[in-house]
């Protein structure tokens, strides 16, 4: 239905299959690569198969899920290319969520010092957020994405029907980066999400899609390494790692999208405190998240391992931590110091808290 | 004495240390590290300390040794990065061989999506061949270099004195890459290198790394992803990397230059077989390789692996594997396609070899 430019590639959101087939048989690759998970392998692949039936796709598994982001699995996926015969002129196609894109993008970028790769996000947080944007890796030693690469895929093809196998918490995670494009940029869109009833049953993704990845690909093509305003693409992103790794490890670890929801809220508490934000603005945020991601807030969350992990934040210069954060519904500041205080007061007042 | 202007960096020669101090204060760094060996850490990490005491060096120690290139020692490089505090603006000094280079400069490269570094190589062969070039890497799996990225230094750094704390074995490795430069495109450096009488007695370096950067500079500036011209470069290598990884693992490991005197002599032969290179110009690079590498000539190689590793190799295309073949002293012709007949004929007449 519509074809968005980056700088370098094209994003092909609900376009026919058949441009999918004609992309890739311009790449004229030596041998097309998949990598799945054991959910993308049910439910994508056979579709994928159906129509790429004349590249003979050679696949690659791993298993789902953001705990096997690791440098192993990169391994794993780099000995599948080697004994598999890649060779330099190999394309590998990510077909999955946003750990199947970041981490198969980064395999390839460093496999032969770079093999080209196209992303077929099937998680709607994949499809609004990490297909657009360059920023590929894994988590190491427990903390998100600090090995990686910037780099392009050839192209992006996004194809919502895939959404319908989706469970709903995957569905309610990726909304969360819409609520954030909104919140950053666009005040017309977040006075359009009010509208949603509930997130789970709303049908038709194709026009949010677009506008999420307009929205952002706007923004990247303007600072691609993040030396400025990028940053405010970071807004819930501070804490929402935080918190997203210190649930890693926990039996119920949460989803990036439903992390950035509180971290969303935490950081918009930030801004009340110090005065950047309007409370009513800020009720309005607080209320909305409140009810679309209300089990998220029965749960109870460790302030101090919170505290340890953003210590290990990438945007951090010398011992302060940057955020970026909203001065009103629809924009957003960024390369703001905050200090420890305001950090763990806007915690204490936002979510549910323990200290053991 | 002299300063080579890459593309995108400069390459020091031979200049004062007091440049070196003024480019690493331009870099206002949040913290500089220094990457180092056993070797470099008792011979030149003193000097750098000495001369560098005002930037508080943090460094990281890795065992030498190509056997220690690999991802194992790269997760090693970044957990220590990250546990003494690196951040964005942090750099990175590799000091050190090609291993150092390859590895700092990929670890470097990935570590919070890309963090600078700045070669200071001290081997002959990291001084003349290592240090432009932009190729980083580890080796995986058993193969060299399969796992890596293409990505530039701040600037390099070049002290010919380190050369002294090496060992003749590793001279003789570096000039093997001098050799390569004489034989792909410098027929007057050729006949230079004539007049050397032994290599480890050869005192000063200066001159022969200015005109081995210049000419790999030369050539890397044309065609920095190896799309065509530089895959001259490779001459020597198709061979002499399969040769080196077989014998990775044996119990008297070849360096790598090492490997690439052997590649060159066979290589020659493949051209001379084919009609490419004239009868009286193989005889001088015979003679010229055997008198300067003759221990290397004594050793016995296993036919059967060199041919496994080929297949292998990353600058295949499909099942053939492309050869870099010199057709005159001094001139290369690269993507030609050579069949396993040919090359293990040529190991045969040149190498003493096994079957066992």
């Amino acid at each position: 239905m519509s074809i968005i430019k980056t700088k370098s590639y094209q994003v092909f959101i609900d376009e026919s299959t058949e441009i999918l087939v004609d992309k890739l048989r311009s790449l004229q690759a030596s041998a097309y690569f998949v990598l799945v998970d054991e959910n993308t392998k049910e439910h994508c692949l056979p579709i994928l198969n159906s129509v790429l039936s004349e590249f003979d796709l050679k696949s690659i598994e791993i298993e789902s899920g953001e705990e096997n982001k690791t440098i192993s699995t990169c391994q794993y996926i780099w000995e599948e290319l080697s004994k598999q015969g890649a060779d330099r002129k190999s394309v590998l196609l990510n077909l999955g969520g946003g750990v199947i894109g970041d981490m198969g993008g980064f395999a390839a970028s460093c496999f032969m010092r770079g093999i080209r790769f196209v992303h077929i996000p099937t998680t709607l947080l994949s499809q609004v957020d990490a297909s657009v944007g360059s920023k590929l890796g894994i988590d190491f030693n427990g903390i998100k994405n600090l090995v990686g690469v910037f780099n392009d895929p050839e192209f992006v093809f996004i194809h919502s029907p895939f959404l319908k196998t989706l469970p709903s918490q995957q569905i309610r995670s990726g909304f969360a980066e819409t609520i954030k494009h909104a919140l950053i940029s666009d005040s017309d869109l977040w006075h359009d999400i009010q509208t949603f009833d509930t997130i789970e049953n709303h049908k038709d993704w194709s026009g949010n899609i677009e506008r999420s990845v307009s929205i952002k690909n706007e923004i990247v093509n303007q600072d691609p390494y993040e030396s400025g305003l990028r940053k405010i693409l970071n807004f819930g992103h501070t804490i929402g790692h935080a918190i997203e790794s210190s649930c890693l490890n926990s039996r119920d670890p949460l989803l990036h999208g439903e992390a950035i929801a509180l971290g969303m809220l935490v950081e918009s508490y930030i801004s009340l405190k110090a005065n950047m934000l309007d409370a009513e603005s800020f009720e309005q945020i607080d209320q909305f998240l409140r009810s679309k991601y209300s089990n998220l807030f029965q749960k109870t969350y460790r302030v101090q391992d919170i505290l340890d992990y953003l210590s290990f934040d990438k945007k951090k210069v010398g011992k302060n931590v940057l955020f970026a954060l909203i001065d009103q519904i629809g924009h957003c500041q960024f390369d703001l110091m905050v200090n420890n205080e305001q950090i763990e007061d806007a915690i204490q007042n936002t979510l549910k808290t323990s200290h053991d």
